[in-house]
C-alpha cells in the first residue's frame, strides 16, 4: 500500500501550473518550438499556446522567447523565469512528496 | 493564488481510501444503512458494497458491521477500525494540507 497524490496551483477556480504545463515547457525546452512541443504532446497548437498564455498572465512573466535561426527559421525557448519556475515546481513536488510519505508512515503504518 | 492537492491510497494501482470512501462510510454513520448511504450520494447499491468490501479486504480490517433493530428493522453501523480509518483519514489529509500550503508559501511566495 501507498499513497498518492496530485498537486497542482490554482488561481480564481483555475489552474496556473500543474503536471501538464511542466510537460508542454520541458517539451519547448527540448524541442526548440512550442509547434513542435504541442505536437509532441498531442495538443494543438491553439490549445498549447493558450495554456502558456494564461499561465504568463497568471503569474505576471514571460514563459516563452523567441529564438532567431536555425533550421526553420526560428522557434521558441524558455525565459529564465519559465526555467525558475520549472525548478520552483520540481522542489515544490519532491517537498510535498516527503510529507505525503513521512506522513503516511507515521499514520498508517500499521498496514504496512 | 493557492495550491490545491488530491491525496489518495492505492494498493496494486487500485484505490485503498479516498475522498469518496470517506464520504460513504460519513453517509453510513449518518443515516444507519448502507442502502440510504449509497442512495444519498447517488451510487447504486451494488457499487458502494463493492468499494467497502474491496477497501476492507485491502485493509484487512471490517467497516461495517449490522445494526439490528430500529424503523426498518436493520441497518449497517461504521466498526471501531472504519471510525479510527476515518480519523487517521482526517489527520492526514490535514497535515499534508499543512505541508502543501507551507511549502507552498516558501517557494511561491514571490507571486503572491
Amino acid at each position: 500500500m501507498n499513497p498518492r497524490f496530485k498537486l497542482w496551483i490554482e488561481k480564481e477556480g483555475e489552474v496556473v501550473f500543474a503536471e501538464g504545463r511542466r510537460l508542454l515547457l520541458e517539451a519547448v525546452r527540448e524541442r526548440g518550438s512550442l509547434n513542435s512541443a504541442a505536437k509532441g504532446l498531442g495538443m494543438s497548437y491553439r490549445a498549447a499556446w493558450g495554456k502558456i498564455k494564461a499561465t504568463e498572465k497568471r503569474l505576471g512573466v514571460r514563459l516563452l522567447e523567441a529564438s532567431i535561426g536555425g533550421r526553420g527559421g526560428g522557434g521558441a525557448r524558455l525565459t529564465s523565469e519559465a526555467e525558475r519556475l520549472l525548478k520552483d515546481y520540481e522542489i515544490y513536488q519532491k517537498r510535498v512528496k516527503n510529507c505525503v510519505e513521512r506522513e503516511y508512515k507515521k499514520i498508517f503504518g500499521r498496514f504496512a
